[in-house]
């Protein structure tokens, strides 16, 4: 009855079928292996292109990785005064960049707009040496606000992006739950709508530890290979990370994860809306709950043995509640139930 | 049939097992689990010391943190020519410490001495401001030529550190190899002979994807948390990590593996020594062999199913051959009699 | 007529006639010479206390390096949103520090306080592995808006910085300034109040391009020597160097330019409140006026040859007019008398 | 008597008193000003070309920077083993490269060949990821034996490095003394040979503290200008850097001052041939000397005043003589008599 995130879960069955899978015999190593090639072709196939893809053991890995490839030491990236690569990442991005800024703004439900972003690029100092120069914008997908960028306002991002020479990220940790809520194809969210490179993530969804960086212009992939090495992000027995995104991929099982998961938070947010004084602070869109519940319902929640964080503090009373492609629908019932009795005792007591 | 690498190889069941076994319910995630904990504990226990032990993916990432750890920006490192850290990781220790210079050595067998790092460290200007400052030596054990340090040679070498304010690592990447080899125990090889931090490697004697930095100073370990977590190499899902890790150090696997490994290496090379022409280049003392063979028994070897890498070049005749935990005796004896057999086949056409 | 910034200024007679002086013969390479032995000295009777005392050309590379010494990659430096360290020097501090995060932070006049760092500070997640650690604030004296800290903020700052661990930089680009206008002794206003880096400026102020990072705990100055060296930021021949800062210092020359340029500021500032419409954005301590006056008379200003930024965009009518160590009286009278007269007559054509 | 560098020397008259004429009114800063216009116009008339002029304060800086522009981090510079950048530079070419390998190779008299540079490259692993990857080829110009590189020697490594894809840079803190010997055009020697960027010296030839990187292809020079600035070594007052330049360039001064310090040099060789039991270990070619000495003459220099390095450490006898722009022949001949004297006495105390 663990709600605090996605990360605390184990993996999906047939991800470590995978694993077990795809342990017999010599392979050749660092990823000259047949997993590793079917696990490209499947993203081509999925994103409807040509495209580079690299896998690595983490999302910080993933998103440093990158930027490295779209800001030089001297760039700026834009993101969401949220994102994970601003405030979670203990400043990942300023080492694989090399020194760059990352400048966080803030965005309603976690979202940027087009129109927040031109405006502060035009103010950037283009050209001026004195300048961190406007190198990327970087959006969360499906944000940190547990909301989902629609393909229009990616679209109108990469237009300001395209307009000012800027790369465009996306940090698809929880890609996979922002998509099956948007119902729209992989291609049609991405590079349709002018996403450079994608961290496209699998760790959250069901694998061990495995996202892949997807690079739909082959050209930026060039020196990747060299970056990802360096770093250390190579694995020598890359079948095993291969394994993991091959099994994820297949037959549509990444989709069903983030469904079920999708499904949980919908449950959930609609049973909270029941409890006196719950109030949602953000829409529930892919697998985030935030919500405010009145301070006797949370203390009751931790006694019945539920766990979650307060997002804002120890004394505050707005929660996180995460679900996952394991959530079990009594847990969440349970979770709603223990909301309401413990929220309806108080009230009487008050009474 | 495939000698080229120790990191060609699968994993031990029992790892996989564990990885299996690891896989239920939720748990808090970035190492804050059980699993994690008891990894630390054994390590304290096979080393007999208190300790800091921080498990990571790849050998690369172990080596390049454990150096920044070490050797400040303006820092030297001092190596063998041949180590890992000086020509197989793309300039990670650079990226890693910020600009520390890598500094290549020569060494009979794949090994430095104390007298040279002596001699090298008076001549290298310290407190001269010009100059990349001594800050650490880097030993590799078992060494890349498949020798091995023996405890004295450390605590030599360890001593000329010592004496002039550096620290010492040691790349352990084959330290189980090395280990069965010497018959000493853990801690004699390494920090009572003067070993600073030792990047403990698992994945080439077993593992999937998993080394541990072990810090044997805890006042050395403070940083080390961001600098993992800044590289990206903080998994979330920790548990699958140190799960692998706790399967290798459980009773002993990791000292069976590497057991094995060794035998063949030695069974193989003893074999090579009855073919003609055959010729070791260094010492067979872990779970590689530097063996020039003629010219024809390598094409014959290669027509038979044989893989294995020339080590100096496509038009050369010396090869690594290279054994693991699950390499078969009957593949050893295969590769003997091909080998024989392309050899004497060539005499006889000479003659 | 140039009021754009104190940096579009020449050098002060004395310190050109210092760097003639200089001239004569063989000297030490390197800073082993007498010339800057003495700048040290004089340093340390002008703040009453030990200190190192390290001469750079720009002050870009003096703060950069200073906050290198405070903050490591990991780390967070909190400065004004204004701060040249945040805006004008191109993520320089992001490069020298290896890649720690500015963050940048809103202030009245220009000035932080010591509540707001502590909140911010308690927030900043310390200790915890994901976030980039408090390490560091820089405060600017006198700030980018014209203002000056008294010597109990800097002090009430201080004890904020002390108390989370944190280091204290004081970028002193305009310190004569901020001194002459206090009142205090450079000891009080610095090291008494808690400061542990000074960047000692004096371009602006008289010199041809000449800093000196004053560290007042000399352990913290021991790997100074080297980052300054592997920054290409040592002279070779850097008596030319200590010479304008030796000049700088004597018989209080420093403290007569600065006096003179702020005596200029509130006459300029002063007359500029009799024109019809101007209204100061900030109070003028040093030698910053931030005006805004009628666009007409801006444009009659630029007609009659007066050079100045617009602050805030070409289309805004808030000046920064800058005086400096050479501004001639007769100039301030001229401007003051060309802002009365395009204002009347705009005015007399409303009428 | 000081022969120990040429950095210990003051500054030619002319370029003193250039600094002395620049410094008159309000400027543009940050080098939008004529004198750096003018600057860059006699550099473009000079070598023939079109180019890019980026005045720096220092050889370190000039260098660093211009490495960066051609190495990527995880890039390797091929240069030889006591080239500035490989020994004098404090690791600042890692620091600015943002982690490249410096590559340090021996080469007779301090110079490096095309065959050796065409070996070492096919032997880096181009394209393996697990190399740091051939990017550059760093020359010095006059070398550090005080040897000069032929315009065909050029030509040749240039082809090398065009082949392989590198680029080319000479580091040329004493390109004047290397010109006046060869006679040649400074194209001939740079751009014509397929020189990219050339660390073009002017401090140990005259100047106060004065270099200038030339790129000769501007599209590499795009990102110079950030690079310089955020590491701080963009002047405010470029007006006084570019003084030293515009006067050091100004009707062939800086042709004038090589050529005497040359011909103190050959004067100063030719005489100690004369000296019993001396040695030259290089041609002398530009304005060093390194010569073995008998010990007993080398402590009579000493007593007798004359200051130099033991090149090879205290207890060696070769020495480096360097001479300079404003050596006096009278020193020269003071030196070469007293070399004389103190070899004749002790052998007569031998006899």
């Amino acid at each position: 009855m663990n709600f605090c995130s996605d990360n605390v879960t184990g993996a999906a069955p047939e991800i470590l079928a995978a694993i077990t899978a795809a342990n017999s015999g010599a392979v050749t190593s660092y990823g000259a292996d047949k997993l590793t090639e079917r696990v490209e072709q499947r993203l081509k196939d999925i994103f409807e292109t040509d495209l580079a893809a690299f896998p690595v053991a983490t999302g910080t890995a993933a998103n440093a990785l990158s930027l490295s490839l779209l800001a030089p030491p001297w760039g700026a990236v834009y993101c969401h005064q949220d994102a994970h690569i601003a405030v979670d990442e203990c400043a990942a991005p300023e080492f694989y960049t090399g020194g760059a800024k990352v400048v966080d703004l803030p965005g309603e439900h976690g979202r940027l707009t087009a129109a927040q972003l031109a405006d502060v690029i035009a103010r950037s100092g283009k050209g001026v040496v004195h300048q961190a120069q406007a190198a990327a914008i970087s959006l969360t997908q499906a944000t940190e606000a547990g909301t989902v960028y629609r393909p229009d306002d990616v679209a109108a991002i990469a237009e300001v992006a395209r307009k000012n020479g800027l790369g465009l990220h996306m940090d698809g940790a929880r890609f996979a739950n922002a998509l099956v809520f948007l119902g729209v194809s992989p291609a049609e969210i991405t590079w349709r709508a002018g996403v450079d490179i994608l961290s496209f993530g699998a760790t959250k969804n069901g694998a061990l530890a495995a996202e892949v960086v997807v690079i739909f212009d082959r050209k930026r992939a060039e020196e990747f290979a060299f970056r990802r090495k360096r770093a250390g992000h190579l694995f020598s027995k890359m079948r095993f990370l291969s394994a993991q995104l091959d099994a994820y991929l297949d037959n549509g099982l990444w989709l069903r994860t983030a469904r079920h998961a999708n499904a949980m938070a919908k449950r959930l947010a609609d049973g909270l809306m029941n409890v006196p004084g719950a109030r949602l602070a953000h829409p529930v869109e892919a697998n985030e709950i935030f919500v405010d519940l009145p301070e006797h319902a949370i203390r009751g929640l931790n006694t019945d043995g539920f766990q979650f964080y307060r997002w804002l503090g120890d004394d505050k009373t707005l929660l996180r509640l995460v679900t996952a492609h394991d959530t079990k629908e009594a847990d969440v019932t349970a979770f709603i139930a223990s909301a309401k009795r413990h929220a309806a005792r108080a009230n009487e007591r008050v009474a």
